[in-house]
């Protein structure tokens, strides 16, 4: 008679900045590796750990998911109390925790994801958001910027925008919503941009927000955005925009599993 | 004849949890000495740094001015830019630079200060916001902490809120305002309480603060803050708050120098 593991869904913050990405890797501090090493603190020999979004280095996320099936039967406070405490003093805390049924998936199952890339528009060097925000020294117009999302919004082949790299098998995707909105800091103004889609390709978030920079700085001309896309050639995207201002932050199940 | 030096006013961003607080020390780091050791590589025997606010350790700044009498007539774009660079990589910024009149005085000619101290409400570990605010693992009733808090505005003798190494003359001081309000973050509840008033005495906000966190944990009924306000004794304080969560965020002047 099969044993019935028990199956456990997290919900995960970290600091991508001393990572080499999440996803587990022999020679290198992986945020996966990080999280398996604080579970066989509970239990030997669990399986992977199976995340919704595989971030690339140097990306944070304030709403990773994962799951896992474990061998004994936890209370989900208890498990994640215990996950916090062995994952000290790294910058990686459980956030929540929850039985879930045997056909939940962390990333087959995950009906949306949500990103935000953040870009700080000021001289002086970032100091509080050092390594989580994407530093520009001078203005963008906004609105050009978003002139140039509206072409990206909606069903389309991605190719221009993935990474060389990337092994979706289609580069067609649905992206549901690119909004871009300013707020000012201490120093200097705070860019926001967020984008929904049901799944996102290799370096898809940066290649478009490199390529709206482009658009703010005034290089590009907004429609420069619908021909890149149209060209269905990576070598059509503007420059990858860096790792720090990304953040994964949510991703969404039809039944939210820690409600 | 007197030479006229040239007076600059700063406005400086700093991660506190690096130093041993604003004041230059023998055997610490300290933020005036890091500032003066950048000044030192553009005019060599400068006189000190004066500033408004003498953070303590761990204490961030978003908004601190100082000012020094320089040699050299510097544009104050250029010598900020010059300053970030031989600052870095340390988390200190000049977010604006000024040159202003030989009577101007970071600390003496400031008629406003404003301080914000931050509470995380939360089980897990903080992740982004760690060393900047103070995590709290259970609720605060915030309605009860406000009834507390507006015992200690206006015009008190804050004997028991100041430090027992206060060097103020007097502890009579005009509190203007003490404003709580909660933000939902990504996961828990930040609870953000700003102060204002010409000059704090020394641990004044983290003496309230820790009084008002009793309050709002249950431990303490809002007027006994008022009882220990009166007792004018410093045994009657609540516990001072960690510096973590404390800001200097603004300082005013009748003229603002940066405008």
């Amino acid at each position: 008679m099969a044993v019935a593991m028990p199956r456990y869904a997290f919900r995960i913050e970290y600091l991508g900045s001393p990572f080499s990405g999440w996803q587990r890797q022999d020679h290198a501090p992986s945020v996966q590796g990080r999280i398996e090493a604080a579970l066989a603190r509970l239990e030997p020999g669990l399986p992977s750990l199976a995340a919704a979004g595989r971030t690339d280095a140097g990306v944070h996320a304030t709403g990773q998911v994962a799951h896992i099936d474990m061998t004994r039967d936890w209370d989900p406070f208890r498990l994640s109390e215990a996950l916090n405490h062995h994952l000290r003093p790294d910058l990686v805390a459980i956030t929540a925790c929850a039985r879930v049924p045997d056909d939940f998936h962390a990333r087959f199952s995950a009906v949306e994801r949500r990103y935000l890339y953040r870009i700080a528009l000021r001289r002086a060097p970032l100091v509080f958001d050092q390594g989580q925000a994407w530093r520009i020294r001078r203005d963008l117009d906004i609105a050009a910027m978003r002139e140039g999302a509206a072409y990206l919004v909606g069903n389309h082949d991605f190719t221009t925008f993935r990474s060389t790299m990337c092994q979706a098998r289609s580069p067609v995707k649905t992206l549901d919503e690119i909004a871009i909105s300013t707020r000012p800091a201490e120093a200097g103004t705070i860019v926001e941009i967020r984008l929904r889609a049901r799944s996102f390709l290799h370096n898809q978030v940066r290649s478009i927000v490199g390529t709206l920079e482009r658009v703010g700085a005034g290089t590009w001309t907004p429609d420069r955005v619908k021909d890149a896309l149209d060209a269905r050639d990576r070598a059509a995207c503007g420059p990858v925009a860096p790792p720090d201002g990304l953040f994964l932050t949510d991703v969404l199940y039809e039944t939210n599993p820690f409600a």
